[in-house]
């Protein structure tokens, strides 16, 4: 870990399901929070069709102005899974069989399975490093920065424990909430206050509903758990003077 | 309607929230369905800090190479709410207050509770157009092609319907799924021979779990349901030849 170090990533979303509405995109949160967790902040995430043209554009993009680079999706076996060679491209590199990838899934299936679809699987950049999937066999990979992990929720959660060792992140990013039972104008302009004497305080405030009942949350977040504390005091100060509740979420 | 014409729109997510992971940004999804059902396609989605010049840069960017672009968040009262003033600056109108929605939420609170909070809301970017808001009184508002709404799910949805007559829309976009008893390396050649036929028409491949089965849905998108009844005959084709059982999902 590098202390006082800020460590950036962005995430990109690859798939015509999530453009239209069909499916719900939940790896973003899942990805943020656990970049948070080892110090990484996702400063930016896009969701882009399935066009090798805009994947590869995007890709070269994102990976110039960000530390980390992670697409989710479109490392599967059918025709719409074109990511490992819109990367290829986008790198200038080889698209060809994955020995090690090619083992990993000729042991993974039973004779006779590791059949013609499959192996659309072990075709990646050259020399790429891959990314073990211990859900279902099929392995992600990275070059250089840019990590390509699977679309379907539960193998890409799977999967980001054996990333750890290979991105090195910065100071963790911590965060406090405090709920209380108000609404946001009555605290806009006091929490202002706030927000200005701590600039380099990301503070947010975010309305809930919660059994029928108005409230907001407030989120403190900074790699200095100080400043946090700070931030709360203050907060506390005007939330106590206006008599509004703290409740829990 | 026009027809034979295509309509697309990118959104843009505006929201350190749905960066860190914290809040599962559902907007998108909603968003997406509602646009696809009036014949407008989502060619990209971004989500962005609350940062006025990396909102100023997206905005200006989408809404060039989009017929519409959708915002969500950061019209509320706080200070991270910044989307308004963001917009007047990308087009260079002044920021000042929209004397109908200042009518709007004079008479929507009582006598004595329109504080300085809540008349944050009626900034706007000049001349800007209401989205009328059913819910909580603060409406959205739009600037030529791009349509400002809250980040708060239920909110937004309740302005959607207010804003039909201000889109539209070219061929609604058809689609229809069939979901099978099978992994999609099974099927992914044959689907391919089916992508091949039918290269205007867009046809997705999505595993699921189900009961603790694996099963594929295929997703056939096209304006023409004639092309899309096609595709159907051509895939259950070889759905039949492969004995793959056709599930419902």
């Amino acid at each position: 870990m590098n202390n006082n170090k800020k460590v950036n990533a962005a995430i990109l979303i690859i798939g015509n399901e999530i453009l239209s509405g069909r499916t719900q995109d939940t790896n973003t949160s899942t990805i943020a929070l656990w970049l948070n967790s080892i110090g990484v902040k996702v400063e930016e995430v896009r969701v882009v069709p399935d066009i090798e043209e805009t994947i590869i554009r995007s890709v070269n993009l994102l990976r110039k102005n960000n530390d980390y680079v992670f697409t989710t999706g479109g490392i599967g076996p059918t025709h719409d899974d074109i990511t490992a060679q819109s990367i290829s491209k986008a790198f200038g590199l080889k698209f060809e069989i994955h020995k090690e990838a090619y083992k990993i899934l000729e042991s993974y299936y039973k004779p006779g399975e590791f059949n013609e679809g499959r192996q659309k699987m072990i075709w990646m950049p050259q020399n790429a490093n891959l990314i073990l999937n211990p859900t279902s066999g099929a392995p992600g990979f990275n070059v250089e920065n840019v990590f390509c992990l699977p679309g379907v929720p539960s193998i890409l959660k799977s999967m980001l424990g054996g990333l750890k060792n290979k991105i090195v992140g910065g100071d963790p990013i911590l965060s406090l909430t405090i709920s209380l039972r108000t609404v946001e104008s009555e605290i806009a302009n006091s929490l202002t206050e706030v927000q200005n004497k701590n600039k380099d305080v990301e503070i947010g405030s975010y309305p809930f509903f919660q059994a029928g009942k108005l409230g907001v949350s407030i989120v403190i977040r900074s790699e200095d758990q100080a400043k946090i504390n700070i931030c709360n005091s203050q907060i506390l100060e005007f939330v106590n003077e206006k008599k509004i509740e703290v409740v829990n979420r």
